[in-house]
């Protein structure tokens, strides 16, 4: 998309401009490490985005977007943390790189300098934009908190699972478009629709992403298929496989599951095969497809020309890629 | 002091009204534990305070005492970690308690909450007071960033010293009395020197804690002395120490600082034979009333009443207790 390329440059260029060159380095160096890995910018271009549909100016948005990376970059540092996970992008991680003190303490800055930019909001909108910002972090801890619950968590219901990637992933691509758009000057009713909106199109985005993880091909997704097979993460597919009756009965998904001598190649062609058997990958496409139907259907709720709503329309096939 | 007694009691009662109780239990639990522990809500009291010298209403300015002490307690939940710390007044830390990603995670959403009762202050004040929070958390972050590289700076001069205590300590008392006082009503001038002379106050509090951690009374400070001296922390006390000339030229401080087999008892009585031998304490004493008078000094520049300025005086003795 053109449009969104465009604004990842407007964004990129106004990050660059806003590199911290604070002291002391040993808390700054680490977050401008990390933000420099790079990485799609979808959450602040959702931003600008949000503001463009209303307004061609991107000024007085532009902290706001920085905001809302900020926020996602401090998030994944503290997660990167949590998980152990030494690699982001292919990249070292932060407290790989610089030890977990440095990660947690380099991380509360990045979050309370996101909230720097937030104060930066034009002073009408700064109280409502505030509260949107703050509410949508909590709900990024609870899910965070929710996912790691589910790793020794026996059963995790569809529900559980579906509240939490609203908590970790939708509500900030949500909050980002209405916040833009709000600063945009869109009216009340807009900015409900596109949050609405957005919350489904992130659910379908995820529900994708996991997709993706079993089923993805490896150069156009750039990483190698069957990580959360590998791991028994808790994904839709797995929740889902795990509640067919014929599945339950025959206990081979649970062999498997608890087979802890099995080679992760072995391992994921076993699960597959099990998957395809019983439809799985394409009761959860199905799934994904409501909820991008449900996205669809609030933007007949907001007052945008047909123009700008092809332009969301797009933005579904942008983020929710279908070929794999 | 009677008001503070007072105060406190206010804010207790408003703080335990707003117990977490939201789920999942494993994000907010450990803040709720962490809350009750009590302490002497010196921060959040200040905030009240601030308020009160203008305005004898507590309505308006509770949401951002408890920010205040949010704040607070998130950085303790997290400084723990980094220091691995077992014990906060007398009581197991939160990581200890519950593991570090619970602590981590659990002292983010204090941080996210903090900002969640900042944003419910009055709508004439809030640009200001999220500003002025916001930079007082970056503030703190430094602080204890700067704090970590003194562990292993080899040479800590007394200017990055007193910067480092004032980011750490000062800047959150100081923030938190002017908060109040903006809250309050305070014309402006009147918020500026408030928070001046809450800096000054903080620096001598900070120093005060560095002196009764080598000589305070154990049943009054309600810690066995020494701690600092074991760890070879580098108080203002031994910096002072390690820059006499004649304590370098006859190197006893930096054999006893290196000497790794030395037993902790033996190691304070050899440390405060050298300070007292130097007049170091009396040297820092002088200091820290320096800092003082300052702070009084700053009193003349607001416009309070006599009786007013009083209770900012008594604040002082009850801070700097000088009593060991």
């Amino acid at each position: 998309m053109q449009l969104l390329s465009d604004l990842r440059v407007v964004f990129n260029e106004y990050l660059e401009s806003q590199k911290f060159t604070q002291k002391p380095d040993e808390l700054y160096q680490p977050n401008n490490y990390f933000l420099g890995m790079g990485g799609k910018r979808i959450r602040p271009v959702l931003v600008l985005l949000g503001s463009h549909l209303y307004n061609q100016q991107y000024q007085t948005v532009l902290p706001a977007s920085i905001a809302i990376e900020y926020f996602h970059n401090f998030s994944l540092i503290h997660d990167d943390i949590m998980d152990n996970a030494p690699l982001r992008r292919g990249q070292t991680t932060v407290h790989e790189k610089y030890g977990n003190n440095t990660a947690i303490l380099s991380g509360d800055a990045l979050l309370v300098f996101a909230y720097k930019y937030i104060s930066k909001v034009p002073e009408q909108h700064l109280k409502e934009v505030l509260e949107i910002f703050t509410q949508t972090a909590i709900e990024v801890c609870e899910g965070q908190q929710l996912d790691m619950n589910f790793e020794t968590q026996e059963v995790v219901t569809e529900e559980e699972y579906i509240e939490m990637i609203c908590k970790k992933t939708s509500v900030v691509i949500a909050a980002g478009l209405k916040i833009g758009a709000i600063i945009g000057g869109a009216p009340v009713s807009d900015t409900e629709a596109l949050y609405q909106y957005a919350i489904h199109l992130g659910l379908a985005f995820q529900i994708q992403d996991d997709i993706l993880d079993c089923y993805g091909n490896e150069e156009l997704v750039g990483k190698q298929p069957g990580g959360d097979i590998i791991q028994n993460k808790k994904t839709l597919l797995l929740i889902r496989a795990k509640r067919e009756e014929e599945i339950v009965k025959s206990q081979e998904l649970e062999q498997i599951l608890n087979d802890t001598s099995i080679q992760n190649k072995e391992k994921i062609k076993a699960t597959l095969k099990i998957f395809d058997k019983h439809g799985i990958l394409a009761s959860v496409e199905n799934t994904r497809d409501k909820y991008i139907a449900s996205a669809i259907s609030y933007l007949d709720k907001t007052s945008l020309s047909t123009e700008k709503k092809k332009i969301l329309l797009q933005l579904i096939d942008y983020l929710v890629r279908r070929d794999y």
